[in-house]
């Protein structure tokens, strides 16, 4: 039952009214402003907001994962990447302008105000949802213009919003060692290590997925995020944590924190409610030394930013944390792998039973997607899926971070190309990964630009470079092939992902944005997922995630050393689709070792679990291609 | 007569004592400083510089393009990058400490500074000497630290400089349509029109290359760049010119300026002199209205900077005239077509003598580079060089940035590597190239690294893009071979290239630095020169001039159109330092599609100017490889 039909967009009309009214209500601000601007984000800077958050989407109805709304007393424009374009143009309606960035002709969200204010405006945000670099920018640029941005303390969309969930308050998941591979208390002492290093008196962690890593505890306050709503603050002696209390009441919880017993004192906890942050970190500002100084993320909310006063204040790209998190070590590469071997179980066995139905005529982009997450769940410690699965047929593979909904679902059929993008969380690791297949006869242009996409995938995976390379240097790799034949792809080639964590995590990623990522190193985990993209007809994308991992060539160049990737996903990539005269000797072999991998470690796994379709799927589909 | 012998270090224990001594005394500055920055440039940020402004040089000894001295009560340290390291360790004596930028355990000024510096240190700087840019952040972060950075108006340096040249004021030349494309006045009127787009009032020039393009002007102040020192302050209908007026007495640059029969009166142009632009511009600014904003770059002189208040101010990294400069009209493109094909024939015609030569063991590094330049100035228009000829044999080869002196000059044999890195200024146009030989057998470990710099040389010549690339995503291509080997450079790996202009210039470029560098339009000429460095034993680098044009790939993706590189350079590439082994189908196609090239286009000047010997040596040089 597939079909062409678009989203159909939100009707703004009558909220944007509203929104326009609480511009000018006194109650709110004590001068009307001009402008608005609505981000995509929470507190805390996340890219996955829960329900309560979700205020860019109720006012423009954009529901994708980067987006920046702005509504003036006469327009609305709305920002978001390549991977949106078409989304976004479906899911709005007309009284709102989408601005396509990453386009020569789009302004930026300065430049844009200030062609549309009238002289002198004021332009508002709330403070806790801007980053404060954001804050700084935009209001340097709009200064510079005449105009201002003020910090607008009640979120105007939250009093239009009439039936705005409440903020969840999930069951919290402690970690042994077995899973984290070091105890919260040694991160906090190489944490402290690092300040000293610095000679810094406070770190503020601010980002949810940071907050989990340090304390060893999950959540599932966001969905696909095991994350949960806190702060915390670490002094050289000091720890406080600011959650609901009530997460605390939990016995495990307690003992995993040492709540009653603290072992040592500079590693007692001190806890407060989630809300109170603003107020302690006051206090703690307050009685700062002359030459105390304060850690906390650049990408920190504006509002928390500012309660530290400029002299204290040391705002970072990329906290320790952050850095920290990024390298996994020994226990969290194992179960990063382990957790790959079950995913790729899940989907050989979805792979061998979409085979035998599709031709029935019977399967569609959700009961597909559905299926993934029944076998996925399965599996051994599988939490929920680590974001929502694309699984797109034919035109709807075009939209790059397409979710299928009971009005675009397409069938899957024997005509068009399948892509699948999707994955778990696991107790033991994050996976995301995507196939693309044909389960009938593709053209040869599928099978062309399928290649194409192929050889950027293998180019990044097999690149050799030199300890110290960041990974935007690697981006050019991913596309050599399709550019060589005049196309392209409008997203970046691979993110950071977490252990048991976000999906997308930095400070790395490969990117031709030249984004302020850290080099590359041993044991970081980074996506590698080149697409191509044909608006109306088909998407294709490979992804793997790979482990960076020491190499070995011929010299080793000033005694740098090199590094390469190891893939953790092991799903076969579908031959059929490959046009085999494209590949050179080096890339053919590097399918058939790929090949030679997934067959012997997924193979050992299927047949653990007697999975048997799968594994005969699986031995099919590892064949060496010549 | 080749030595291994080290160039000797400057001797500099008087002159930090001197300069320690004027850093105290009150005659200079109200209150003594702790330590005092010496930065390269002049008040133009000019990469090259005339002999009055060799302030860092006179202190350290290093004469290298780029390096930043610093010297405070205790310590001297001076920062420059890869390129330099071995030449900058020989020049300076053990009162320096080389500050080797790019690796990861060196300290930036900043942190250095911060690190030795007593509690509330003052740090000097000539306001004019440091950029804009570089003021700021050195400031911001000396602040952090509880230190402060301040402008000493006298220039320590110059204070204790005895025998300081005076400023050069050569004979300035002007060029005619045939050369330029475009008239002055043309050049102004698309300067203002983008002003009028931006709303600015006035654009303030500092910058030498841009001052000469876009009045058509050159001069000969510093050697290897055809500048003149001057100013100018361009307004909706002013145009004002600061230039040691005894250059203006000229008649043929009097009419070329129109300066007594000025054709419109906003295309008059008022002429002071070149120490007045502070005063002139002080008067600009005082009789601005409130909404009027001065352009200028954010590298112009902190002093000239400062003028301009806050306000008014806005700083651009690339200025309109630097971002119209980039991108070649049809006029200069021919130009720098006919620059390079005598620059060729001057090549040949040396490779051959060479050849003939060397069996004698008469020819040494500074004789085959004299001798190179003997040939290019017999060839039309020749100007001069473009630079300073690096002609190096052996180990001198592994010395990026090296120039023969007579106590290095090694002697040319049958055994060790020649790389001769050298170019010319002809009146149409500025040629830069490397060619690396071997006139006896090349080892097999040499042939196997010349032929992976080659193989990244051919994969950013042959690249295609899409149109809006930036040239940094290029740079990794040029690496790919020698990573997969564990090599690698310590060089970006082009750089804009002047028409009759600085042979360095913005705003494009390749490199694994991400600067601000502008997308790679059609017209725009850059170097394409990769290399392998093997300290004491021998250096390759592989370079031509090549011009961005369009390509036409087999698909055009979002009709956004695709570009590739038309070399300029058409000088053979040496196929005895090949491994043809090692190369591609592909690649090989490449070499032997080039050499077709350099025969039917070099052949055909060669034959024109009768020289018989070097059109044998092209021929021979450009069999097709198999």
């Amino acid at each position: 039952m597939g079909s062409d039909a678009a989203m159909s967009p939100k009707i703004t009309v009558e909220l944007l009214r509203q929104l326009r009214q609480a511009m000018r209500n006194t109650k709110y601000i004590a001068e009307p402003i001009q402008a608005y601007i609505v981000p995509s984000g929470d507190a805390h800077q996340s890219e996955y907001i829960a329900p309560c958050d979700c205020r860019r989407e109720f006012i423009c109805g954009f529901n994708g994962s980067a987006g920046t709304a702005i509504v003036t007393e006469k327009h609305a424009a709305m920002w978001t990447d390549g991977r949106y374009f078409l989304q976004a143009s479906q899911q709005m309606d007309n009284n709102w302008t989408l601005m396509k960035m990453g386009l020569k002709e789009t302004l930026s969200q300065e430049d844009w105000l200030i062609s549309v204010l009238p002289e002198n405006s004021t332009v508002g945000v709330d403070p806790w949802i801007i980053a404060a670099d954001q804050w700084k920018n935009m209001s340097k640029a709009l200064a510079s213009a005449g105009h201002s941005l003020v910090a607008v303390q009640d979120n105007l969309i939250d009093a239009i919003w009439m039936d705005r969930p409440t903020r969840p308050s999930t069951q919290l998941l402690t970690l042994g060692l077995g899973f984290t591979g070091l105890t919260w208390q040694d991160k906090m002492t190489a944490l402290r290590s690092k300040m000293a290093e610095r000679k810094i008196s406070w770190f503020v962690a601010t980002a949810l997925d940071e907050i989990a890593w340090l304390f060893n505890l999950r959540g599932s306050d966001i969905e696909y995020n095991p994350v949960f709503f806190a702060y915390a603050i670490v002094g050289m002696n000091t720890i406080r944590l600011f959650v609901d209390i009530k997460r605390l009441a939990v016995p495990t919880v307690r003992e995993h924190l040492q709540l009653d017993t603290p072992s040592k004192v500079e590693l007692s906890i001190q806890t407060a409610p989630y809300e109170s942050v603003f107020t302690e970190l006051q206090a703690v500002c307050a009685s700062l030394g002359p030459k105390e100084k304060v850690w906390i993320s650049d990408k920190a909310s504006c509002a928390l930013m500012q309660v530290i006063a400029k002299a204290h204040r040391s705002p970072i790209p990329y906290t320790p944390l952050c850095l920290a998190k990024a390298v996994k070590n020994a226990t969290e590469i194992q179960g990063m792998k382990m957790a790959h071997i079950k995913d790729a179980v899940a989907l050989c066995e979805l792979f061998a039973w979409l085979e035998k139905e599709i031709p029935k005529g019977t399967v569609t982009e959700i009961s597909a997607a559905d299926k993934a997450e029944e076998l996925r769940s399965q599996q051994k410690d599988f939490v929920g899926l680590s974001f929502p699965s694309i699984s797109s047929v034919g035109p709807n593979g075009a939209i790059i971070h397409y979710r299928p909904l009971p009005e675009t679902n397409r069938t899957l059929s024997l005509n068009e190309i399948y892509l699948l993008d999707s994955g778990a969380q696991y107790i033991d690791g994050t996976t995301d990964v995507t196939r693309t297949m044909h389960f009938g006869s593709p053209s040869a242009y599928e099978k062309e630009t399928f290649t194409y996409v192929l050889k950027g995938h293998i180019a990044v995976s097999a690149a050799i470079f030199p300890n110290g390379t960041k990974g935007h240097l690697l981006d050019s790799f991913a596309r050599q092939a399709l550019w060589d034949s005049g196309l392209d792809y409008l997203h970046g080639t691979g993110h950071g992902v977490g252990c048991f964590l976000n999906v997308h995590e930095g400070p790395c990623g490969i990117s031709y944005k030249t984004f302020a990522d850290e080099p590359l190193e041993a044991g970081m985990i980074v996506s590698d997922e080149p697409g191509y993209y044909e608006d109306g007809l088909f998407g294709i994308r490979i992804e793997n995630v790979v482990l960076v991992v020491p190499a070995k060539p011929k010299y080793n160049y000033r005694n740098k050393g090199s590094l390469t990737f190891e893939p953790l996903t092991l799903v076969p990539i579908q031959a059929k689709m490959v046009n085999t005269d494209l590949l050179t000797q080096k890339e053919r072999d590097w399918v058939n070792e790929y090949h030679r991998q997934c067959r012997e470690t997924i193979g050992a796994e299927l047949e653990r679990q007697g999975r048997k379709e799968a594994m005969d799927w699986l031995i099919r589909e590892t064949q060496p291609i010549a």
